[in-house]
């Protein structure tokens, strides 16, 4: 174990700390061979440094004060932790222009999210390929989503087919979806007890309905 | 004005909530003419009626016990507090398969948010159109943007162009953006004491490692 890591707690680690994790990640990554104080991390993410260690002590990385934290180590103590030592499986339902987008920026950025499989109803894209995946129509898509071991569904589909196809996937075994209709999912518990599916959703009218305020808020400032 | 709404206080609305608030004028809006109590908006938002309560508070919000809220005057009271009492202006930059679906899904889904202006560097877009707007070269964006009075700039280009993009954009008076790149963007407070840009960070590379932890996390709820 390094140096100035601990095990980690089986303390809950908050919604909040884990949304952070990434950003640290991506800022240890580009520094690796470095070692980074709390004070640089927060400067490469924005964070504040009190933040960065309030939320890297919960899984047990103390950094050495005034030396830091060792990047390469505490990245793939992070990776660890975000379950991403080993590849998610990814499918992809809606190839429009949303879906183009994300299959390729999958592909490009992602060494630990691969998309598997991509669906859309329309027979002319039937067979044409995004970022090196086939399209295939919607025929069978339970029964490949568990032939491929898919854990993640990535929607990017019209708001009224979000809902039934999310329900159809759950019972199917897909145990995260990431949304871009505008709608909210609601997936029932499973029967077996087992927790339900994580729905992260992507909401843009929630992204420009809040700019909207922040906006009007400098224009107030500004009077 | 309304009877159980008090006049707004000059309180500093959390973040959190205000990042709330377009999920209740979704809810209030596809129940005009209903009254809502706060549990009942709980349900349709996925929050807490404790959360709606203390929500609602801030800005004066009261509903009448047991009877709850008037939804269309609520509806009204938060576009105000939104801001999107009057149209806000943007301008996409970036014509690929994200700007393209962005352009559409705004122009389908936001009467009060209206893309002005589509940049885009490569020639053999310009003169085109998306969703109705002219996508245009990037010659002289700045003074277009100023003439337009563009106030929003959403930011669907490749990583390098997003920073100094930005801070051209942030120099020319653009106060909010929405930014796809997964990039952090700095931009340096105005020279005049006016407060900095508001920046949104939609950042896919987030939403994919932090649904992984989620995805592991239940995989170790099951065993």
């Amino acid at each position: 174990m390094a140096k100035g890591m601990l095990p980690r707690t089986a303390r809950r680690i908050p919604d909040a700390t884990i949304r952070r994790l990434p950003a640290y990640l991506r800022a240890l990554e580009a520094e690796a061979g470095q070692r980074l104080t709390s004070a640089a991390l927060g400067v490469l993410t924005g964070f504040s440094s009190e933040q960065v260690r309030k939320d890297l002590a919960y899984f047990g990385a103390f950094g050495t004060r005034g030396v830091g934290y060792p990047a390469q180590e505490l990245a793939s103590e992070i990776r660890h932790i975000l379950g991403l030592d080993h590849e998610l499986k990814a499918a992809l339902f809606g190839a429009g222009h949303l879906g183009t987008a994300l299959a390729r920026y999958v592909a490009a950025t992602h060494r630990d999210v691969r998309i598997v499989a991509i669906f859309d109803p329309d027979p002319q894209k039937h067979g044409t390929e995004i970022a090196g995946t086939v399209v295939e129509s919607l025929a069978h898509f339970e029964t490949e989503v568990q032939r491929l071991g898919v854990a993640v569904a990535i929607l990017a589909v019209p708001d009224a087919a979000a809902q039934p196809l999310a329900q159809r996937l759950a019972a199917a075994g897909v145990r995260g979806f990431l949304n871009f209709a505008p709608v909210m999912l609601t997936l029932p518990a499973p029967a077996d007890g087992s927790p339900p599916a994580a729905v992260h959703n992507i909401d843009l009218s929630i992204e420009l309905q809040t700019l909207a305020y922040f906006v009007q808020v400098h224009e107030t400032a500004q009077v």
